[in-house]
């Protein structure tokens, strides 16, 4: 029997998650499946952005120590290693995600004379810009391979110094199993850098159990950290005091007040720091970590994949013509279902009218995200609603089209 | 005849600056003399950061277009760039002055394949952490030598690709002569970067005129962008096009929508960014610049230049036990005072808990920064009268400690 919006209505009932939405700034008349791309405002950020300007005024250069300023990147960092799995003093909040790639695929080559960086054809067009770039600067091949177990263990025959991969493949939400493809690529010799920005917050990621090396991520999207916040780095406890960075910025010093000529790097994950970060970004980031305080992660995941697997049910159901490109098992995708469709941008225009926000990746994926903390099990029935209707009246109009064109008239 | 406060009190009436201060949240019994650390918060910094947050509520992911996001490192670049005398397009607002400053002398050296690279001894550390560590990467030579005519003729007597140097010495306020020692680099066929850091805001900088190739700069001193805001960086139109830097961003594609896996970079100054920037940090900095609206630079330089003689002056009357390391000369100084005294350190502390805030950098120096567009000249009239005080008491205690030594008792 096919589900009905009151079936959604109970789910939404029992949903422990459901009070968490009016923490959230949600705009009426408007069903977000975006927040893949960026997160939802929470409420408190308002607080916080008052909060720092009030540091700033009444302690202005005082609040560096009497504000906690100068520990931020370090605070907030151990914030959202809780988050991931990772343990206090392996995680900073600097830069943004491209910087901090950088800094460590220039860690990881390091290490390792002469082996390849490579990046999985399906990582987010900037962490391949960056991979590239290092590759060219330093003489070494960058092979890009698919994200299946086959490739990879294809490529890891020639000599691998690094591969970069992504936790949630961008365009289509496929899920890589983060402990067995470390573990595979540990086998040959290598280290693995995982871009975390479309699972943190959303996957229960663990970065310590899997024995991940590096993994940077963006804070913007189910973080809720607001446009362009800052991003993080994870280096691995036994990696930390070996490790060097190409920006050795006065942050990282070991003493950076003793403002000595040479640069002695912190031997803490300081010195993944580089220049003085934004304390007004970092602070209004942290009111959104601070919501994750007291939700278990599982929870939110469990969410996630009752509201993914309904929204494919239901298109399966009533738009069957648009193909479902993301993984059908939920243990295999992230918070995000991708549909192809070759109108993909008309029709994304099109829901976009109709008060549904999702977005387009050419040349035809229509892209859904489910943030579990502000969307209801309802707002998938009316967003699939809306789908149907906008294919509905797409193919009428097609027919219509069809028609006038061998009308004589 | 010693000038008193009431020939101060004149002074600021007469200062058609002196209705800026009301501006600016500027602490009630407080005199702080370190806007060269961190500027005082513009009021409307409030309203900006407020609005930020109602486009991100408002928009969503939508704003990176519908609020001007996405053009916003180039519009608020343009912004400073009109302050510091280059032309619109020259100059983007992004990541932090360490990180600018490694794009760029990698953008310089990819021009000369071996000369040295050279930077003042008087830089601040982390421009030189960066400058040593991409000089022993890249097997170059890095020289430091001083910021005295002198020194830079000698200098460039060897190969040279790129010189590094502060606008103004952060420890002692000396400015130096962009135009003359530009010209000068130019005759040996170097390329120069300055780092306008102290100067931006409170010096007139000629960018443009006087053929600079690059600079980098921050925001939070004397442009009062916040704690840690977003840097900017300049490069000279005829050296955009074909300028590389090395943490190519999507930011910095041409086409990024197109997600292409093969960087092209922007042919714009565009190049220069990396990812994504913080939209918040940005927006609450575009307030402090925005203030700069319709104030003549000149004229903010006239008022640094009376504040620094007036400071100068009642040190020497009053204080004469201090020595002024600062250029007596307002024409060869920034908008900062130094002094040097052995006990600066406890003198510093002194003073902030007297109410004047200024800053202390070892082993000896007093640093004292005049920011035009919030402080009165009797603001350096009670901070010479608390220094004087200061002195004296620590002269008095000294000697009485100096009786208690020699006393039996």
């Amino acid at each position: 029997m096919p589900l009905t919006r009151a079936d959604c209505e109970r789910l939404d009932e029992a949903d422990l998650l459901g009070g968490l939405r009016e923490s959230f700034a949600v705009p009426e008349r408007l069903i977000y499946l975006d927040g893949n791309s960026l997160g939802i405002m929470p409420r408190q950020a308002a607080n916080r952005a008052a909060m720092v300007l009030k540091e700033w005024e009444e302690h202005l250069v005082g609040g560096w120590n009497d504000a906690g300023w100068w520990d931020l990147p370090i605070t907030l960092g151990d914030k959202i290693a809780r988050l991931l799995g990772a343990a206090p003093g392996t995680m900073v909040v600097t830069d943004n995600t491209t910087s901090n790639l950088f800094k460590v695929i220039n860690a990881a080559i390091a290490r390792d004379a002469s082996g390849d960086i490579v990046a999985a054809t399906t990582s987010f067009p900037s962490d391949l810009y960056v991979a590239a770039d290092i590759a060219a600067r330093h003489g070494r091949r960058l092979r890009l391979v698919g994200r299946d177990a086959e490739s990879l263990t294809e490529l890891l025959e020639q000599p691998v110094a690094v591969v970069v991969i992504e936790h949630v493949d961008f365009r289509t939400g496929a899920l890589a199993d983060m402990k067995a493809v470390t573990s595979h690529i540990h086998d040959r010799g290598a280290l693995v850098i995982w871009d975390l920005s479309h699972s943190a917050g959303v996957v229960p990621v663990e970065l310590a159990a899997c024995g991940a090396d590096f993994a940077v991520g963006c804070t913007y999207k189910y973080l809720n950290g607001g446009p362009g916040s800052p991003a993080y780095v994870y280096v691995a406890p036994h990696l930390i005091t070996e490790a060097t960075q190409p920006i050795p910025g006065w942050l990282g010093h070991a003493e950076p007040f003793r403002m000595e000529p040479d640069y002695r790097p912190s031997s803490t994950i300081r010195r993944f720091l580089t220049g003085t970060p934004s304390i007004v970004a970092m602070r209004v980031l942290e009111s959104s970590i601070d919501l994750f305080d007291g939700i278990d992660i599982s929870a939110v995941r469990a969410k996630s994949a009752a509201l993914t697997d309904l929204f494919i049910r239901l298109v399966d159901e009533r738009s069957p013509e648009a193909e479902v490109v993301s993984p059908r098992q939920a243990a295999m995708r992230g918070s995000q279902v991708s549909l192809r469709h070759q109108d993909g941008r008309a029709i994304t225009r099109d829901l976009i009218a109709a008060g549904v926000r999702g977005d387009f990746r050419a040349p035809d994926l229509l892209r859904f995200g489910f943030a579990p903390l502000y969307l209801r099990f309802t707002d998938v029935w009316d967003a699939v609603d809306v789908l149907a209707t906008v294919l509905d009246q797409r193919s009428a109009s097609a027919s219509n089209a069809e028609d006038d064109w061998h009308a004589p008239t």
